[in-house]
């Protein structure tokens, strides 16, 4: 199959995570173009080159800019903190490059907008990183979902809390500089609400409460000054979906005890579907209508039924992890970039994302119910 | 020990129940006074002889105004629908009579209020039909809380979802009648309401949104001849609490599949606890600054070390049901009335809740935050 | 309905529990003979007035001689150590009572034997108290596999463990002397031994491995001396039932952590269950057919339309605990007197049990497989 | 780091599985050994063809003995049929690679002995595929129990469980061809009893009972013509380990329903492990002495603090796959013949592995207990 040359910038937590989704996909998707490891960029220098050793680039720099105009380099995977993705994205897509963008993609929906509208003024294909959705098993409930089987949707409720902001003492980082966007609402919260997209389509109408509960942080590891936090740590929302149905929203990174209790209750008129990323390879479905006598919530286990999980593993029970997740999301974007169906999300998606985050924020600042516009 | 007359109203689910729960209590309390079942009065003389014959009564009739001026009646049980609580309980403290009464106590706070009066003026004891917070394990959950076991509380997350009304032809009945109150807001939404309550103190500021999603109900079973529904099938609400939190609470009695999702996990700085009365004989407690190699969710299960478990049985593992909560509801009641610890919940916090109840539902109404007056 | 006398022998444990169910009977089966309770006895007089007072028996002394012989008792139920059962159960057969004994009714299937020979001789009811196998949801359980839902049983595993005699400080009680019978074999293993009867019919062959891991136990609580163990505290068996099918079965009381992990897993070529009484109101269900895309084991959970659980509560997910086990056992017992149907299990399927103890008791010393004789 | 050449024998599953895993295994441990995909056979050269297409392997044939003598080949990874292991690892040894090979690595022990003494006599790494006990939390399991922190072990019982020959029109194959050795015994069994001895050392007595559940199999994929089946479709075991304590292990592929029921409890006098593939990423822990008010098991998720999974990804609660273990194991492999630690398991650790297999058919054919000589 056809190479494809592709830049990483970044080399941390989904630097790592895309440099090894780009590694393998052609070993699971056979018709996938094949990632050649063209460049990776990090401000750290020495961070660039372990990457490079590691992963098989050819080469290394700090010069996230001269990656992005690098002849050779037809996808760009951006993987920085927040605050730095518009510009990064904008320089590749006006390179003419595809771009591969970790979410969320800016820090407000006007700026994913500029974005959205450079990449499609350009013709390139965009994917952001929102990897959860690319389970299987949520392909199906999404299919189940779509095809009627749970009837008319009545009710959603969506999580994604972690624990890994809880302890007062994590420093002050990107993740709660206000320039970034939103607290957990954005970082985590674009999760949840892309997802609930993914389900059941657009939300219409928000009210939004974000709380801060760690008011403050050390400046640095083990500082005694400390910086005032500005975003919120929790956000809870009210949405109405376009659709009809009514649900509700929880993005939380201080649910101490939680390392990835991100999931959703979707209850119909004829079934219930739930699921958790904390057993990611289980979907619990309930359909109307059974036996009374032997009715209950089924748990169906991942296996090759559920595409693409087959081209990992032939055999039921032996269960997907989170990186390969990465690889779906990589061989989603390799195959609309060879023409194939765009399933996305891309910028545009990651836009719709965004303006519910920002519509969420807004409504907590006025404490009222607001329309996503 | 010394016995107590105990009059009941209404031979219903909760009518059954309450008879178990007084005929149990002496057995497994010994130190409690002896209920003697003195009368029970159903609106169907019938089904009033049965429960009598059933459960033991001296006498059944179904005029319940002679049942509460029955001198031999020092206890009104109140099971009928919520719309005649208030007329029987009013009359039951009027002839000096303690009152046990289903929840919600009255459609209204304003009516609550009335009848918590009229118990304090009168001096009688009050207890009302929260019996899943009467459960061991929530006394364990409740003293690490006010220990301090958590730390400062940030979060609380609550249901109560069940799916008894899932059924569009499920006929219009008291539940709906909005004579009544609210709808599942009310019916169930009180009980979660009320466990938060337990859990963590005083709600005071609520945003709801209360929605229909079956339309109209057949008049009586299978009649072609629907009714109009205007209470509530899903209500959700972001709220704050007077300590300091904020949290969410959800009341579902469309939610296909559960049949009692009742539950919270609660957040604090120092701990976390989660539970489900799906599996009610069990707490999950995750302990922050345990060593991470081999931190988690310890899941708990109720035993003798967790009072008054030991009262029903005297070894772990064993497991109590419903209907002990329902007998350590009515342990605690006629402790109260022999003079003991008052407990509750009594009229007063019934009140207090049902104030909750009405404010989510006008913030639904008005689509605004509210303060819990 | 009418009455009938009842009086129990033993207050520990399970006399408590025998006073509960006894109490309780009436109020949930309408129909069933109505229990008076006549009188109470232990070794221990004032045990046995405290009980008198707790559960409301006319009459309580140290003496279960006369208790056997009271023209007012018709029904005795036996409560104490295995190893005294026999006597006072042959006592109240000869004195014509119905006999509700606790299990293992003997140490011997010998004995066990003589006890069924003279209950059937004098025509008396008998009652064992294998309380777990009463729960509706193992009814449900009996009946798919009675059916044939299961298609042919290939296989079985069950287990009993729990932890209560896992501290090596538990002093040496009637449950290690070897004159009661086995160890944990004896104690616990009969309840799945007795489960895997009540579901797949007659074990004829066995191979047993039995160990004693607490070689010593103190004299008594605290005590420095310590007295040899000679009975098991684990057993191991594999079994081949009547039908065909094998299985294994496992009896241990020092699996530490666990309170109840009393349960199976049972294959047939058209469905599998699965069942743990750390979950009672919960049977898990595979039917082999089911379209793959959302095959999977089903969660049943207890409710009214699994007999006779709508007797205690008319609603779903509210479930039943241990106790109201012992009250349907209690109600069969009743009714298999009043002349309705026997569903035991009785002196002669406990002796069936007892014979299988006694042959994996035999198989582990002469290490070698035996047919249950 | 330096390349190493490898060649792959088999393309069906666990030659997919390889492939993907020496694919990943440098990207993911960085000081590794970088595999280069030199070479892949299968007896179907077209399925030769496209593994080398889409895996990258330079060569592919059918010829599956020039691919062992090829010079370019360091390393020799057997992923064919059981009963063709033993004439191609001895190939390969003869040719001076290094051998890694699926399990069970021979028929009977006789074979796996020889194998095992040929690699020891050529110094050659070897790897066998038990990929299960990669799991970095059974890692911690295991160095749990050498620490001692379960105290003494007292008991083990051990499953592995999957339904993938219920079906009874599941065609004959390789897997129910005696001449491969033993059935459910060796083809999983041998993953359970491997497990055992990786976290509980040398079992050194067994009595086995093993059952043929499905008598006859068609002998192709619809056909009417059916042939008899030897094997065993459940085998069961107790066993004795070195250390003293006893256990039991089932091995069962007609366990209707499960996908993937590999798992164990393994009980101290100062802990409890349990364990299920089912969800791999989790260990339930009970550690005695805990303040009985909340004891209970806890829920470990994995982590980075459980290496290597922090190779993969470093935060927790993201999950690995089963793929993520296989990688582990040729990580492990590949360490050891870059000259680090051996973990194994080799080819001594799969002779040991048989030669309880072979003991436990010999033990259900003589129906005894039998030493693992």
């Amino acid at each position: 199959m056809q190479e494809i040359g592709v830049g990483i910038i970044g080399t941390g937590f989904m630097g790592k995570t895309h440099a090894l989704a780009y590694r393998a996909v052609a070993g699971v998707f056979p018709e996938s173009l094949r990632p050649k490891l063209v460049a990776v960029a990090d401000i750290d220098e020495d961070a660039a080159k372990r990457a490079a050793a590691q992963f098989g680039f050819a080469r290394a720099s700090s010069d996230w800019k001269s990656l992005v105009t690098d002849p050779a380099v037809e996808v760009v995977s951006i993987t920085t903190p927040n605050r730095v993705h518009k510009e990064q994205a904008l320089a590749a897509i006006a390179a003419g490059k595809h771009v591969h963008c970790e979410k969320p993609i800016a820090p407000r929906a006007a700026d994913a907008k500029i974005m959205m509208e450079a990449a499609e003024a350009a013709g390139v294909v965009t994917q952001v990183g929102f990897n959860y959705i690319k389970n299987p098993i949520l392909g199906l409930a999404r299919s189940m979902i779509v095809a009627g089987e749970l009837g008319d949707i009545v009710s959603f409720r969506g999580i994604h809390a972690e624990d890994y902001m809880a302890d007062a003492d994590v420093p002050y980082n990107w993740r709660v500089d206000p320039s970034g966007g939103g607290g957990a609402i954005a970082d985590i919260g674009s999760h949840i609400i892309g997802m609930s997209r993914f389900l059941l389509g657009p939300i219409v109408e928000v009210i939004a409460d974000l709380r801060t509960v760690v008011g403050s942080r050390p400046v640095s590891p083990g500082a005694a000054e400390r910086r005032k936090v500005e975003v919120d740590d929790i956000g809870r929302a009210i949405v109405r979906f376009e659709r009809g149905c009514s649900g509700s929203i929880e993005a939380n990174w201080v649910a101490l005890g939680r390392k990835m209790q991100l999931g959703f209750e979707v209850t119909g008129t004829k079934g219930t579907l739930v699921f958790s990323q904390e057993r990611l390879n289980e979907l619990h479905f309930y359909r109307a209508g059974a036996n009374p006598r032997e009715a209950g919530f089924v748990r169906i286990e991942a296996g090759p039924q559920h595409a693409p999980y087959g081209n990992f593993i032939v055999a039921p029970g032996h269960q997907l992890g989170f990186n390969e997740l990465k690889t779906i999301e990589v061989a989603d974007f390799l195959r609309a970039i060879a023409g194939g169906e765009q399933k996305g999300p891309d910028f545009r998606e990651a836009w719709e994302i965004q303006k519910i985050i920002d519509t969420a924020i807004q409504s907590s600042k006025e404490r009222r119910w607001l329309a996503v516009s």
